[in-house]
């Protein structure tokens, strides 16, 4: 059966494109969403995609995920930096997690350097720009690969 | 008339029985709402219940509460660590509020440390598990009674 | 054409009048509003007003008014203090960002020290009250008309 | 055979009923230990109280009770925040052990906030005033059975 | 009988229109003195300024106001992060204070995030350059009045 | 009647003029006492003392002291920095408080630097060696006379 | 040969009586140096006074008395928690330093729990109110007695 | 021209697969600089390793690869918690740094948290074991291809 | 003469061998006393030990170590970690001072990492378990060797 | 034309060559002003200088100095520390700034370990005692060379 | 077949004798190695010893002795205090590892204060000077006894 | 006889002239070296330099420099910020140590703020850029003509 990808986006990167491109680029989510996607069927994965502003929101999918997705892949924004219920509702989340960055957070603002989803994250991949979520679905694969059997 | 108490539950708590069940328990939300409200009705009190992943919830329901209920059981699972919105929107509360946890956050992770209902909290209670439920209910009562008279 | 201004009110501020009146006066929210937009008015100013205890509303609020209002106003409540999600939304907006407060947050508990808003705010006016919203908005009249000809 | 708990109370609490009444209400130490010793009796169990003013004895008190009794509630008083030798004695015992404080510790000084039971406490009750000693005999009835049949 | 206002400006001050322009705009203390005179007339105040290096002369001053001026405005420009003394001279002074600053201290260097005038000061208008004098004294108009009757 | 003043003493101060006579001089505890009682008859006043190297005496002689000693003069030694359980005990007498040190505290190791007996004393005398101990006695004296009539 | 004192007083001292009177007791400065040179005369010492809201006044003061005075009593008001040139030139001073406030500092606010004079005091005296000044006068008569022979 | 990337393995790596395998996992250095290698050329990338337990040494590495190579990929063991002179180095590099960590440190020892190679770094990709040193030449590969034409 | 060394056992030493034996092995005090004492024989040292659970034991005992005692070997047990009384008792000892700990407290807990007692100790010896006693004997003939002649 | 450069000396220099000369030295600051003055000459250039214990003298020195010295030598003694508004007048000097130290603060209490001075001076020279005054000068004119031709 | 210890000593340790001897004493390293080696060899252990004053060479010679050596003695000298890598290799070492010290890290400057060797290390001997070598092959005697059988 | 002074340079040194020369200036180390050692000449004193990337370098010839050359002139590069080793090797030299910088490290990073070389360094020198090395050369001759005699 055809395992399928989480993939979570939080607050603001539904301007990605419009808001300050020459930090984040100047690609739309959709873009990256589209592409993350080709890559997972080459993977033979299937990807799910939501984005929100609001925590809540990541929480209660990370929820539904659970039992119903292999893998999550999160790009959570801000929330990154002091959402500890979407820390915990990760935490309660069996398969791996990949938690994603367009920047490198740990270069910028102090308060952007502690992250609440690192410590219930599998793997994390920061500062790559759009590529990312190519890479991203890629380590998803490999991890899942590594788990048992091919994917 | 008989007076009522708003029991409240934060992010994740809909997951109770099924994650870190080492840590939490294995009973669900709904064992803990029922015994707690047969509890209140052994007080003579009535109890209603809100859970929710959202802070602007929890925050609408103690606004809710001004004038309806005459105090509030709480465990406001991760948002007890960031959610100054709620602490503002309980200092607003007249009647006692019991703070509540499944676990003792005072010795988990530091980031648990810090409670930001506790200041405005009459009470807490932490670590007894499910029993917590029925022992804040109990606290509840014990408080209403010697505010004034019979509960 | 007519300029519009947003004014954004975060959590607990519908309960203004109600809550603390000896931190934040007896008026209602409503009162503050209908002064704001009147003095909006003698400006040639139009006035949007969205209150609401989620941080996300505010942020898709943010989002809405790029390229529709010419600046905001923004009395983020408790938000002010954690919410970095509004504080990369607001990031994304072009025109004068006024901060507000009724009370002056740096001087009380030191956890209202840190603002959040305060980095992406063109201008911060604390402490005055109800007074502060036409203030504010005084403001946004002159830094539109400092940006460019007249209002 | 009868189960039986240790309530241990600390520094200054034979002052109660005399030292600032505000916060620590009017009732004597005898008064909350006679209602916990009826409140245990209740649930078949018997209850020993030792109070002292001296670290020490409340250590020798933990020793004894290894072997002896059932459970410990323990009001350390201000040893709370610095205790570090009771709470090496306390982490030696293996009964379920209840940390009790008739304020809130965690809503008041901040030296107040650090307590060397909790790391080696079961469970927190706090703020409760004397209804508190009540509880906690409930608490501790409860955690016992749990722990594996009747009381 | 007229009420008159004591405007305060601290160290740099003088310099304002030749120092940092990028920052502090390219008015001089005289235009803004000036502007902020007529303000108050339109309120019917009186204004005096006082523009010193040293805070022993501002110190001076705030003494001098008591029972002299109805209100200060005061911007003290560097003091303002370390000038305890002025802190307790403020202390002592009856009527409204208004702080005052021409760019966001609390969006700068972390040293320029303390103000030990905060504490005093009845509200605080920051970030608003020159506009900010016109303001200020509208605010003391304003607080003025709503201590009692007409200014 | 002949009001009565107590003055304690806590560890190692049984050590005086054997241990650091550099730091702490020449006399011997007896020697204080002495000179200290003298000057207390010259006030009209009686002196008792109390010496231990325990806490808890120390607690329990501020204890004994409710009711029956007019003011307190406590050199609390080491304690002074870590004893928070006779900080609770001072906070419960009603009379005037001086803490009196034979160094400098604030100007010796940082740990010294914190005194839990500062936030509950009225006054402090530091670094006059025996002579404070007399002038310790003025003090209290001086208090005493202040609150109401002659000593 | 007469030996000879000087009184120090810093920033606010000047307002004695009016400010904040519930602290700082209603006696004027005057009415407190009229009363330390009394009991500077019984001691057969002379006392010179200079008062200033200035610190370089104090920073020149201290040196003029390098070689004229004896000891050296300062009040330094707020200057005593950020007055570095006053440490520095204190520390040039040979004779005994005390150190001299109204209020126990190490009891208020954090910042005042700083001291720049204590490292390079000889003693302290503080939260007597205006006993405080003739104490100090005993204590220096007491240090000079100490050095060397009567005063 | 074929490019070239430099693969820099810092302090404990040569032991991979034997250390603390449960953490880093059983394949050895060579593994994976072998697959590194074999992905790097089917990018028509060619790839240079040094693995090194001093600092000076991948210093001189990063400097010799100045004009040289045109990205590098550096795994710097524990020198990346403390190692500046690396720092300093690689802000001497032109092309992309892609910083690979088999764990992910900033979910560890609360040291490892801090990496000096991060504000030098144009992304890091952690926590993935041996796959990410395919990721890593991925990123690379990709990262050059949008810096300007093909690889 | 033979001289003698002082061993001191702090709090909760007195459950050696019952308490965590993984972490403090599973022989008793005496155990441990006996073997000390036949190594001091060796070296023709005469052994005295104390155990208390009272910090004013160990100070009282230090006291009365002076000039009886040649040297003392401490176990303080976790008021090693805020006992500064002992630490200023220990300080009134000429002799040397062996600090002994079965395991290593600066491997262990944060709160374990500070000790009072290391400013003022001649050596350490942690982490050795029981081993530790004979070596700490050893420390001290050797010590005491090297101040003067044999032992 | 002949430049001028500016030497800044501030509190408690005026007493070097009498104050702590065991830090300092022995040399009077004439004779520093002196060897300075000549030295300029050397380069020709011309040397002002002023003293004050006041920092308001500075910044009012400095202020005059824009405009009509070409180079600023300061050694602003403690108000090094803590004279935010000395900073920021030296923030608003075009020409190069040398800060200058007679000891080396950095190897100092740690309070010396800050300077105020440093983010906006050219350059510091710490240590050399009144050797440093000549070589500030040197410094000065290399400087003012490298700014452009001939000084 | 006999054991083997390497004994490793860090920088500047090829100086003892030589540097701060009031410090470190005046016996020279090969002293204290002959003296140990001795000490080892009625053990019926051999011992091995490197210094260097390179970080690489104690990581390198710590993966040689994986395998050869049956425990390791360190004393790292500086290098305690910030070498990671050490700390790395030192985990990856099956043995016993004993740390130390001639003089006591923990009572000198704060930065001694944190070992990175300590959080590996069985065991620490400090402040001994020479006879800690003697006590150390002692320690790891012991301890490789206890592990299993006879040395 | 001809005295002699060490030239030591840190980690990336080697890339002056090539590295961020906004920051380090465009000239080589050669022609720093070369402009130093005319100028040692001119002092009659030989320099001797060494440029190294490895700290374990750097104190290998700090210990070849005691007892041949007179003085150090050092600028550690990032060394300077956490080579404590260097640190404990420099305190072992005899004569003066200058610290060379050529930006200000003061007014940098914050990790760039802390020196280990200070604490050690007779004198320091920075932001003068190559100018730096002549005036280190005429500081080290001055500090030798003060220690005794022309050099």
């Amino acid at each position: 059966m055809t395992k399928s990808v989480l993939l979570l986006s939080g607050p603001n990167l539904n301007l990605l494109g419009e808001r300050e491109p020459e930090v984040y680029g100047t690609d739309r989510l959709d873009d990256h969403v589209s592409r993350a996607r080709l890559r997972a069927e080459s993977h033979e994965l299937t990807l799910d995609h939501l984005q929100s502003n609001a925590e809540a929101d990541l929480v209660d999918a990370v929820h539904a995920a659970r039992g119903r997705h292999a893998a999550i892949v999160i790009n959570a924004g801000a929330i990154t930096h002091y959402g500890w219920s979407l820390h915990d509702a990760l935490a309660s989340f069996d398969g791996p997690i990949v938690e994603l960055h367009l920047s490198n957070p740990y270069a910028r603002e102090s308060w952007r350097n502690r992250s609440v989803v690192a410590p219930v994250a599998t793997a994390s991949i920061c500062g790559l720009g759009g590529l990312g979520y190519e890479l991203a679905i890629d380590a998803v694969a490999g991890l899942l690969a590594r788990q048992g059997g091919t994917t």
